[in-house]
């Protein structure tokens, strides 16, 4: 399995297993690295300190490539690229912001830089900025996400018509099917979070683990789009959103409502209440926690199995 | 190309242009079926003696088979119901509503019932009703859609896995390449809506019609959901539904802000401001008015050369 992906990370499959705040620290990052995969270490619920630490150990434990996501609109942005410059990262994927200000900065110490998108308007501006890959998000992902809620049907042909990049597909892909439909519709590889959460190795708490697997269609919303639009189990902590929206309040009180430290509460913590617990729309198809090593074999297995099945349609 | 769509409808390639209210008479569904899919007739904005005719004429253009769809909510449907027996409809499908009230009736006429749902509990209540096939309809579709948001990527696979009944995949679908992909996630065939309003036969006023072409990323969004949920264009009528939530208005300030005709004075009449606009997000990737026939054959053939292009992954 060679493609621009796998080539452009030296990876075996073209999988990335992604950056997400409080669940993929060093451990699950090296452990997907070591299957052949890409791991990432989410820096965005990370202090510079923590994150040279979890860098690290990620060293330690894998030889292969990982990667290093960075949310660009964080207060450690500049000490978390110090950070991974130094500490010889040799990927970064950044997020929620404007990759032009670092891109250059990053590619001059030889780091492949990867942007997560939403829309063909920011793809536009990541290519300028001179990326040498594209993550599309679409609106059934877990986390934040763009404010056009285009789905991964739509999002990743538009992407693909009109950029020629190589191009990672995110939201809604969990299993060897919707990454070979991911790829059908003109991919060259997926990002997949969602299934990585429910992982041995990630850093979520046991309690939040145990509820993904219990989810429901419907069980997740995304909203706080006057914010950043984020997609969040509708828990306790939503409902008082949701009472907010109804009085019509301002969007200071919506941030004040937010607060500070609700992501960790929820998802490193476990307070399955008053947490805010970020996950995709794909968690209702999945049943176990199983370790990152298997997770990928069994994508992969049935990847080649539906490859063979859709030979004959 | 066989498989279990194209054997219950007796069709050449499981492909299934979607009843549209306002955009397909007789016209655009006889051409669909004379091209080797299954045309429908929307009935959800004709009376019954309009029904009849279009169902007269369409027996007249085509031999082959075609279908009527009835959103369940209509006060005709129970005339609609008689009509289609009386005149010999073949195949029937049933929207926006309980199935179990007139599948057996239709069945016991010989006529094949398939059923639209959005989520796995109402695919549950279909398979208990005894319909023939269901369809899912993800959120990216145009028009009326569920109150889970999920979008196809997720739901086709949610289906497939808990439903044993032919499944037919919708909202997203538009090419060969997206036909192929929900075919890898789990349907055996696809329903196609925006595409076709698209198309030469279709009853959509030019205006219209020149607008879905003109559409941009983010350009339509579902609303209206305390009435019922449905994906729309965001014109000067949407902007007032806009305005009416912020001023927190009631369900039936909503229901009288919809009024009557919206739907017939946007798509029919072309009235581009004031007219409600039905259509889905894959709009953003069409930028021509073909023949059916031509939508058709172009679908096919990418079907064909992604198929061969995906043997290679």
């Amino acid at each position: 399995m060679k493609n621009k992906i796998t080539k452009l990370f030296n990876i075996k499959y073209p999988i990335i297993q992604a950056g997400m705040v409080w669940c993929s620290g060093w451990r699950l990052a090296s452990a997907v690295s070591n299957a052949g995969a890409l791991g990432i270490i989410g820096a965005g619920s990370m202090s510079p300190d923590i994150l040279r630490e979890h860098v690290q150990k990620c060293h330690l434990n894998t030889k292969n490539n990982f990667a290093v996501n960075i949310p660009l609109f964080s207060k450690y942005t500049s000490a978390h690229i110090d950070v991974i410059i130094k500490e010889n990262v040799p990927v970064v994927f950044t997020s929620a912001g404007n990759p032009e200000i670092w891109t250059k900065k990053l590619k001059s110490h030889g780091i492949i830089v990867v942007h997560v998108i939403s829309s063909l308007r920011f793809a536009l501006k990541a290519v300028k900025s001179d990326v040498d890959a594209l993550v599309c998000e679409g609106f059934e992902a877990g986390g934040h996400n763009g404010r056009e809620e285009t789905t991964s049907f739509c999002l990743i042909p538009l992407i693909a018509k009109n950029i020629n990049l190589p191009l990672i597909a995110a939201g809604g892909i969990s299993s060897g099917k919707s990454m070979f439909a991911a790829m059908v519709l003109g991919a060259d590889g997926v990002q997949i979070g969602t299934r990585f959460v429910v992982s041995e190795e990630s850093s979520a708490h046991i309690n939040f683990k145990k509820k993904i697997l219990s989810l429901k269609q419907g069980d997740t919303t995304l909203t706080l789009k006057e914010i950043t639009p984020v997609r969040m189990i509708k828990n306790d902590f939503y409902s008082k959103i949701e009472t907010a929206y109804q009085n019509n309040v301002s969007v200071d009180y919506l941030t004040k409502l937010l607060g500070k430290g609700r992501a960790k509460k929820g998802m490193f913590l476990g307070d399955l209440k008053e947490g805010e617990l970020e996950i995709g729309q794909v968690s209702t198809l999945l049943d176990s926690i199983k370790t990152a090593s298997s997770i990928i074999k069994d994508i992969i297995n049935e990847f080649n199995s539906v490859k063979l099945k859709a030979s004959k349609f």
